[in-house]
């Protein structure tokens, strides 16, 4: 599973303030603690500072890159951020978030992934909006993929965002994203899927029970990536056992690697 | 989803001194506890009694018979002992658990199961044992619900086994049970699956959360009824999530009534 870091995003009130106040050793922290604890991407969000968020995106990507080698997924609608973040990225090879079928999203940000060689994640949305039924959702996909690959575009850098919708809004939504991914990852074994989990539960209680069914059902489906709270242990011990029940760890060595670590940290903190 | 209460087996250590000492209070009790739970049939086994398996199956079955109406699954190899079990159920329509492919075991239990017009739980195995793939699997399935409904049996009287090895004997057996329950119910939609959870994490630590994967995997494929502990109010919150996000519970309704009862009952614990 790629998972990718979702903490360091300005539309989280416990984070927005360090990132407004150019609190470098918050952010740096939120980074580092991300993928010691198994993010392989960390998410960069910058959008609710408006038309300051270039110049804070571009802070948060040099920022980060001092401390920590995963490359980020710059995320924000706005080319001009994407691009001031893309300047400065010295991680490997970012991610951006987002590209949509809508034209002029896909006009102004296609440019960007093949001038930068970025992966880049793919919405299923397009000038009609969101589709309410697989077909649709699938048949975006497929003109994003076919476009991307077009311009050269590896699969492997294509990430597909199913667009997860709260079932508590549309009992088939649960299973429109499932199915979704399963066909993405049956028509396209080496595209990747990147989904937000936790929309899912939106709008009902106990969504962390919730957003952990969901999560175990995706990767039952062929989610490869999703982005999630890494720092939510319970969330990450279910992707750890889920790769173990889907035959992804051999001898369970992971899942038996996580839990004597898990146990660890409790007696430790037990004292 | 079919739930399949496990308690009442006389293999649990819990449970089997009540059962030899014919405490019915004890045995009733755990029989309520589980149907209150949500059970949709309560699993009966007496196999540990050895020459006394008969009698105190149809002590068993009489004496849960008084307080629930539940149907009971009548869990034995013993031809003799389902015979006497099946004599004294009043609950409606049981199920035998279990059959197998095994000539032996067919020709044994094939006869009760249309004498008593009873459902019957099947397991994929036969003479040269459990399969190690799919196909194998799905061959000996097809030759059960053949045989099964050539004798007059009702496709939605038939419950498969998928037989679910643990993962950490070998990592394909997860993907192989999930595999086989998809492709028993896309072949066969009326058939119902019947899969005992706990096996998958025999041998590793942290099982609930690997069993509550599992459930959830499971259900995504297609499982339809699990023989599992009821009085597990997080696996049965996992049932009922999956359920949600399956599409099975229009506009949240069940879970929402139980996320309610149970902060009614927390609260009511708390004093």
């Amino acid at each position: 599973m790629i998972v990718i870091g979702e903490k360091l995003n300005s539309t989280l009130k416990a984070i927005r303030p360090a990132m407004e106040a150019r609190d470098s050793e918050t952010v740096q922290d939120l980074a580092r603690r991300q993928v010691a604890a198994g993010a392989n991407y960390l998410d960069v969000n910058a959008g609710m500072f408006l038309e300051e968020e270039s110049d804070i995106l571009t802070w948060l990507v040099e920022t980060i890159g001092e401390v920590t080698d995963v490359p980020l997924v710059l995320d924000s609608p706005s080319p001009e951020a994407l691009r001031a973040g893309l300047k400065v990225h010295r991680n490997g090879r970012p991610l951006i978030n987002s590209i949509t079928g809508e034209t002029g999203r896909w006009e102004a940000v296609l440019p960007l992934v093949t001038e930068y060689d970025a992966g880049v994640i793919a919405l299923c949305m397009d000038d009609e909006g969101m589709p309410e039924d697989v077909d649709g959702r699938l048949a975006i996909a497929e003109t994003m993929i076919r476009g991307l690959t077009r311009a050269g575009v590896q699969p492997g850098d294509i990430f597909i965002d199913p667009l997860v919708r709260p079932v508590s809004t549309g009992s088939h939504y649960g299973v429109v994203a499932l199915e979704t991914i399963r066909r993405v990852k049956e028509d396209h074994p080496d595209v990747h899927i990147a989904c937000g989990l936790s929309n899912v539960s939106y709008g009902i209680p106990g969504r962390k029970r919730m957003n952990q069914a969901f999560l175990v059902a995706a990767m039952a489906a062929g989610m490869d990536g999703a982005i999630l709270d890494p720092l939510d242990t319970d969330l990450m011990d279910f992707v750890c056992a889920t790769e173990a029940l889907l035959g992804r760890d051999a001898y369970c060595m992971n899942y038996l690697k996580r839990h004597r670590s898990s146990q660890k940290e409790a007696a430790l903190q037990k004292g």
